[in-house]
């Protein structure tokens, strides 16, 4: 049966790069695999994507953000993960549910029992089959991404910011089963392998 | 001291006619006035104001769509009525959060606890000090908005929608002492007069 892996973790940690290893993994396996990012992924979700991601002259208040990013939750959910799966294919997200339990929670302060109740309400019990969480070092994390480029209205938070963010994201992947905890602050190798190793572990699919 | 006036009803109901006579007759006795629309009334509402407005290949979801209404809400609410509020301007909406009572949780049929959450969540116990609810048929509202030209995603509905968004504006209207029901469907003048009666009434405003 497929399932939906989702790849959780602050700016810099490397997810994109996971990602690409995961659907190696499985695409070397003969399994379907479609990759998703969030916020994003369907043409609405990209359309909100641009709204929560651009810097704008009028502020974005924490609330309409927190909003924004369930609605093009729901939208990528609806639309593309889920007839996805029900079809068999699997599903690698970069980023879900977790990224606003973090960022929205940990980050912003919104109280994680509203961003419960929001999730509830829309998207009820869905949620990741596994979750690889990539915790790296805030300050780390964000050298990595400023040496990739210019930075978006999130990532240009100060580094208290992530430091509540990857906070909450460790407390999450305490309490959670599905989630595999890897250490990014490594080499690409080193991460590479300690996630393939997580997958042959995980999945128990054979090469 | 300002108030925060809005107007809602059922497409053709001549929320926009009315909106300008009651601006009209606030500016008469010398108030500062602004005028808001919802969804939208500042760039970043505006933008959601599209999302939600614009027949798109991809079908939006109703929740997303419930909390596309609510982000656009926020934002103006933040950003626009409570600023212009706190410097003694009086506000005059076409729509308010009625709406979305009405449509998403009459028309679309979302348990309307679920929305009074989200409401109460995101801008807590802030509401309009008048409403006044056009009540129309449904039938005759969608004549008049379709001789007006074409028809949004929403607006392209069936009728029954539009009597279940009705029956539940029907609702609050009777259960909110800040409400004043306005029979709609007769002439211009014989509303614009109960409109202006009611105002004179509810205002003590001497002109």
């Amino acid at each position: 049966m497929s399932q939906f892996i989702v790849i959780e973790g602050l700016e810099g940690a490397g997810k994109s790069t996971v990602q690409r290893h995961v659907v190696a993994w499985l695409e070397a396996r003969g399994l379907p695999v479609v990759m998703t990012r969030e916020p994003g992924g369907t043409p609405l979700a990209e359309k909100m994507r641009s709204l929560v991601k651009e810097v704008h002259e009028e502020p974005l208040t924490m609330e309409a953000e927190l909003l924004l990013m369930y609605a093009a939750r729901v939208q990528l959910v609806r639309n593309r993960i889920e007839p996805a799966l029900a079809a068999g294919t699997w599903v690698v997200g970069d980023r879900h549910d977790w990224s606003s339990q973090a960022y929205q929670g940990g980050g912003r302060g919104i109280d994680t029992a509203l961003i419960t109740q929001i999730k509830q309400a829309v998207l009820g019990d869905f949620k990741p089959d596994l979750i690889l969480y990539l915790d790296i070092d805030p300050a780390q994390g964000l050298d990595r991404a400023r040496a990739r480029g210019e930075l978006d209205r999130i990532e240009l938070e100060q580094l208290g910011f992530f430091e509540r963010t990857r906070a909450r994201y460790l407390e999450l992947a305490r309490q959670d089963a599905h989630c595999e905890l890897i250490e990014a602050g490594r080499s690409e190798a080193e991460v590479k392998a300690a996630v393939l190793s997580c997958l042959e572990r995980r999945l128990c699919i054979p090469g």
